[in-house]
């Protein structure tokens, strides 16, 4: 094939594409020229370590090569529209039950996270005949009308007015609680109260589900408090409401475990994935449903559907994804780099604008402060695309990409989601890239500035 | 790679699959065990004639070698986020603005045509801070909840209550239209009229855009009137509502134009795409933004976005597509078979069940009726999706298959939608079984049962 060179790319990007979330006139994009493992190189020739996994979903890597290989052999099953029996679809569905909860069944396939979630929606409103949704502020779901009305931050308002019965609850966050409590179990005891209060509020009978992300990514990596998973599957189960985890970003071992309510021991009633289930390598993602949802579609039409449900070639390259994360054992493997990652973590507490950081699996986020008392934070809620005029995380995360850390910022916090084939070596290089960044930031902006912080 | 057997697959699938659209215990899919061109092998070894494109989207026919060839060259390009510049983005992007209409500026990446039409919903209401949106009954856009709304036939009732604001009109439809017109152009100046005065009861003001298929394909075919659409571009120009074309279905080549909107001689302010951009051979979609609207985001936030905008592998096989319907000179070739197939479906007219047949280029749809002079449809409006309990239009499809017809039907219409490189022996081939399973069927089932039809 030919190909274009850097200058012509980057003048058809300028010309022709509308980036997502931004003023056209503030992109300036970068482009990937090369890219192996954790790592890729920019077109001036400058090594990145890939600290987010492109937008947390390349958790084999880049350029992995068993995924290459899968490419070279899509002519082997013919594409086929979602009505019919295609292996591909078939054994993915399959192996996705496999390492699913137990009480999982089976498998419906959506392209990507934001529709997947539209579909379980539906699907919980289908077999429920209740209308009313349940979802958290501080969540994102996407990007369609439906996942962005499950969503509780900024990126929702362009969907709005908004979808009717869709209620929004709290997700507990302790660091900027305005309370304090003696214990993560009696912290998860407040916000389950909270929460049973607002189920009876809205009619228990007249709510469909409680759709919720197994851990909020976007909005910080906000780990739950002990017990309050399991309260919230409690109280699903005592009003006969359905729970449903979206793992479109916690999903496939990004969490040290293959699916993050696993950290909770619970089952809940659907799961929505994307991301992970191919690593990017070719858009897919979908509903996975209990055997009590399963079974009732026997007798009633699934009234839901799209074009590319259980795609040909996606759910190929699904398949030698999952065996990826098997043969390389790399859910294991992201469980011990946790460890790794989290006691790097615990070493930024002693910088002055570190005001927490919080880290499950490869999964992490480095939450930024002007005042470690007062838990000021760097920009106000809300001023994220281009809202906060100073730019102070802008600022920071350029100084990241400076030193070769490339990842990306939402409100005050930095993600931290690694490709899950990191090695401890490398954790360590990147790390160190991200004190020097931090050490600068404080130096060059917030301290340089009396205004924004005093030491 | 390994393969499953037949058996495991079906077992597979029914074990752990969720199909669209149906109750699952009806679902009993064949497997494409081989296909190329025009045509597909199932597990018995039968051949159909594939005469809807698998759904609509394979323009290029089965395993074409140009597509499958791209797929081979798949890591030559590395994944990348969208906030990067891809060279195959930035590519595909030109090549698609080149074969627009001339107003058009960039192009929004999305997956398929649900979620496209969904972000275009969401342009359309930050560009002109309007957020009142028409759409037509009879009309499908899909199955996430933006497009969803938009759609005017019972797949809508699953995200209902519906999002506020979304407001339907007619779909002209002369066939079932209780008066008649003496031209399509007084068609089109009664609908234009009823289009102007519900705008004026709904508020120009607050109608931010108009939403159509430029030809409303699931729901018929439906061709519109001459003038009809060039008078709904006069009312949005007039009131500066948007004009937002959906070509999902339509564009790339299906209806003997590159995009539909070129038969009415119309600049859109916005199209939506999918299907035909990659044929189907990876999830594609997204939305084309005239200079107007791409300029207004230059200096305000597009607040939309999905991980997979402008996805590297899509990409790739968007910009090999619209190599081939070059190379191929695919868009005449469609436009000289549409008069071959127009041809044979006029004379299936003697047949006493065939109410109407349209057809547009290779867009064609086939509607049957008990009736000639009533016009009663074989299934009664809003009776698909399994409501219909006699099944007429189920065993119609039925013989068609068992004649090697490959297609669907929806209400009491069947879809006639080959590949775009078909030849005129194929679709005089395909034609003489659908005739025969059309002969058979009112023998020996409407005029074998008095109670449905007499000849």
């Amino acid at each position: 094939m030919e190909h274009l060179d850097d200058q012509q790319i980057k003048e058809d990007d300028r010309n022709y594409v509308l980036h997502s979330w931004s003023k056209q006139k503030d992109v300036h994009p970068k482009i990937i020229k090369k890219a192996q493992g954790i790592f890729f190189w920019d077109e001036t020739g400058k090594r990145f370590y890939d600290m987010c996994s492109q937008l947390v979903y390349l958790n084999v890597g880049h350029n992995h090569p068993k995924l290459m290989e899968a490419f070279k052999h899509i002519g082997e099953i013919p594409l086929s529209a979602p009505g019919f029996a295609t292996e591909s679809k078939a054994e993915l569905a399959h192996k996705i039950i496999e390492v699913a909860p137990k009480n999982m069944a089976k498998v419906f396939f959506a392209n990507g996270g934001a529709d997947s979630n539209d579909h379980a929606v539906k699907i919980a409103r289908m077999y429920s005949g209740r209308y009313k949704i349940f979802s958290r502020y501080r969540s994102y779901h996407g990007a369609t009308f439906g996942a962005g009305n499950l969503s509780g931050e900024n990126r929702r308002f362009t969907v709005e007015p908004g979808l009717p019965g869709f209620i929004k609850f709290e997700t507990p966050y302790l660091y900027r609680e305005s309370i304090a409590f003696d214990s993560e179990e009696a912290a998860a005891a407040f916000y389950l109260d909270r929460l049973n209060s607002q189920i009876l509020y809205e009619g228990p009978e007249s709510i469909a589900a409680i759709f919720m992300e197994s851990i909020p990514g976007s909005n910080g990596v906000l780990i739950p408090p002990k017990g309050y998973m399991e309260g919230v599957r409690e109280l699903c189960t005592k009003y006969g409401i359905l729970m449903i985890c979206d793992e479109v970003m916690a999903g496939f071992g990004r969490t040290g475990k293959m699916f993050a309510v696993e950290h909770f021991g619970i089952e809940p009633d659907m799961m929505t994935f994307a991301k992970g289930v191919t690593c990017g390598y070719s858009p897919l993602g979908g509903v996975i449903v209990s055997k009590q949802i399963a079974d009732y579609f026997d007798d009633h039409v699934l009234m839901t559907g799209l074009t590319y449900s259980g795609h040909t070639v996606s759910t190929q390259i699904g398949c030698a994804t999952l065996d990826v994360y098997k043969e390389e054992h790399l859910i294991d493997h992201a469980a011990a780099m946790g460890d790794v990652l989290a006691e790097r973590l615990d070493k930024l507490k002693r910088f002055a604008s570190v005001g927490e950081v919080r880290c499950i699996g490869l999964f992490a986020a480095v939450e930024l402060v002007k005042d470690k008392e007062t838990k000021e934070p760097l920009i106000a809620y809300g001023m994220d695309f281009g809202r906060d005029k100073v730019g102070l995380m802008k600022k920071f995360v350029g100084m990241l990409m400076a030193q070769g850390f490339y990842t990306y910022s939402h409100e005050s916090s930095v993600m931290i989601a690694p490709p899950l084939i990191i090695t401890e070596a490398e954790i360590n290089e990147a790390m160190d890239r991200f004190e020097a960044a931090l050490t600068q930031f404080e130096k060059e902006v917030l301290f340089a500035d009396s205004k924004l912080m005093t030491p």
